[in-house]
């Protein structure tokens, strides 16, 4: 068990920066890591990425796995305008997936790794037990932020804009897809959204340096569930637009009935776009595309609780956290 | 699942110390925590504590996996003199360990938590996996230590005196206990250094400020196998006296042939004491006793590699890394 540690610690190394220097005062190979901030606020999250809870091993390409694991933890950050710097990895591996599956997994996240500017800093591996044989991946990455620009979601007030970046829905369209047994071939392009979200970094420190948002998140478990939760911390209510929400473009094979787009917009998760709001004397200011981020205003914050949706037919209706479950009770 | 999972996050959170203020600027409740450091640099450590690797269920009391998964983490940054300051925790759940054994598990980790200054600062929860349906604990643990004091692995030279603290093979000989079905009732007290081992913090704390090591790390794998880790990293080697290596002492129904309290203690892990190196005259000025914590000079280290045992008898045989394995291979 030893070596194998031994082995596979430096087949990541090899793979992943992890080069001492900087604010990366010690990095591996001792108790512990050491990290010398510059005074700076120092912006930490924690996601774990399981076997069968967030990913599904015959579905899964290995190298989505680790871009993903190390993307969606990262997204944590980019929600609060923080530029990452330094990540750990905990990892349990059944025996079966310490060869090319490894290998693979590692080439995913070293992708991400440089995509976000992020060094390996340390962590953990273990053998899985037994009874189990699946794997886990537990990442806790750090980023930085000037002092005392700290973004949260509780601060939202009714006036504001509301906004989201990307596409929604993409991510969801995808899972759909890889869950019915679709022939793949034809639809690969469709499932990149799912495999390899892009996470809209540059935007998000450009956005936190020049128009700090009252409140902001990620969407990783869909629009109608975030947005909820948004309001919810910031003690207010919400209205959105259903025709200005930017949903995803679906094949002709997949047009409704079999597939609503606007559906999939408003409950589908793990897009990892920001949504945030913004006082509107502000909001004209955000472009609608900033580099490859489109940036889209879907509506506003209103005093009281709630987010109502107003159909293209200016129907008003709740609009109740769907997220994943949604999806799943159909 | 998102009901059970605010539940269980409110659970932790009513047990274990997480309110925000002094580094702890922004805690649980958004996307990520941030961490206000204050011209020090900063010690991060990530520790898994797994269901049939780490821990039995049926041979752990809940409290010791929730108190033991938190102490082990810390002790990595006890080992580098650090102060612990806050931590993150991650964990999969089953169903059936969200009611009571949870509440036991974090009542053990309160506890450790208090013990040790620690604040909780985020982390993620999941359902298990169907399949598995084991308990997985990730632990990242956050200390400081003043600008510029970092104690690593690899500083131990010629001529330095070796330490260890408190007594070596306590936790092992209680595994030992577990295993063998032992009638636990008359052995409880046996099983406390296996179940809830103590950090020497003070003493660490205290020898990092007045006379920092040369090398020091944790002894958490066995002595024969840490020490071997020690003169790797700093490219030198080590001779120690079997009669001055503080062992546990054994009741008489344990005694040789039965258990030998020497084995135990070269090879046994999960001890979590210290074992560290500083130069022969600073030596003389650790004293024998700190507050709770027993220090024992052990031996010197000296050029060339590998570590070898001097017997009691005076006779000399290499020492080669035991460690767990070596208990499971008898």
């Amino acid at each position: 068990v030893r070596i194998l540690e031994d082995e596979i610690i430096e087949r990541i190394r090899r793979r992943i920066p992890s080069s001492e220097g900087g604010l990366l005062h010690t990095g591996i190979g001792h108790d512990a890591a050491v990290i010398r901030p510059q005074r700076r606020d120092w912006v930490i999250t924690c996601d774990q990425f399981l076997e069968g809870v967030h990913f599904l091993m015959e579905k899964s390409p290995p190298e989505s796995v680790g871009y993903k694991a190390l993307a969606r933890a990262t997204s944590d950050l980019v929600a609060m305008a923080a530029q990452p710097r330094v990540f750990f990895m905990s990892i349990v591996l059944p025996e079966e997936r310490t060869g090319k599956w490894l290998s693979r997994m590692i080439s995913g996240m070293a992708r991400a790794s440089k995509l976000y500017g992020l060094r390996l800093a340390g962590g953990d591996t273990a053998r899985a037990p037994e009874k189990t044989g699946s794997v886990a991946l537990n990442l806790t990455v750090l980023g930085e932020i000037p002092r005392g620009r700290t973004i949260g979601r509780a601060g939202a007030k009714p006036g504001n804009s509301i906004f989201v970046t990307g596409v929604l829905g993409g991510a969801q369209l995808g899972l759909e897809l890889l869950m019915a047994h679709k022939a793949l071939t034809r639809n690969r392009k469709l499932l990149t959204a799912q495999y390899y979200p892009v996470l809209p970094l540059d935007f998000a420190l450009w956005l936190g340096r020049n128009h700090p948002p009252t409140a902001m998140m990620d969407v990783s478990d869909g629009l109608s569930t975030d947005l909820t939760r948004l309001c919810r911390a910031s003690g207010v209510g919400a209205v959105v637009y259903a025709d200005k929400i930017p949903t995803v473009a679906l094949p002709k094979s997949l047009k409704p009935p079999r597939m609503d787009a606007l559906t999939l917009a408003l409950h589908g998760g793990e897009d990892y776009g920001l949504l945030f709001t913004i006082p509107p004397k502000i909001a004209a200011r955000i472009p609608a595309v900033f580099g490859r981020t489109r940036v889209t205003r879907i509506g506003e914050i209103v005093s009281g609780s709630g987010v109502k949706l107003v159909s293209s037919e200016g129907q008003i209706a709740k609009l109740r956290p769907g997220g994943w479950d949604h999806f799943r009770k159909q």
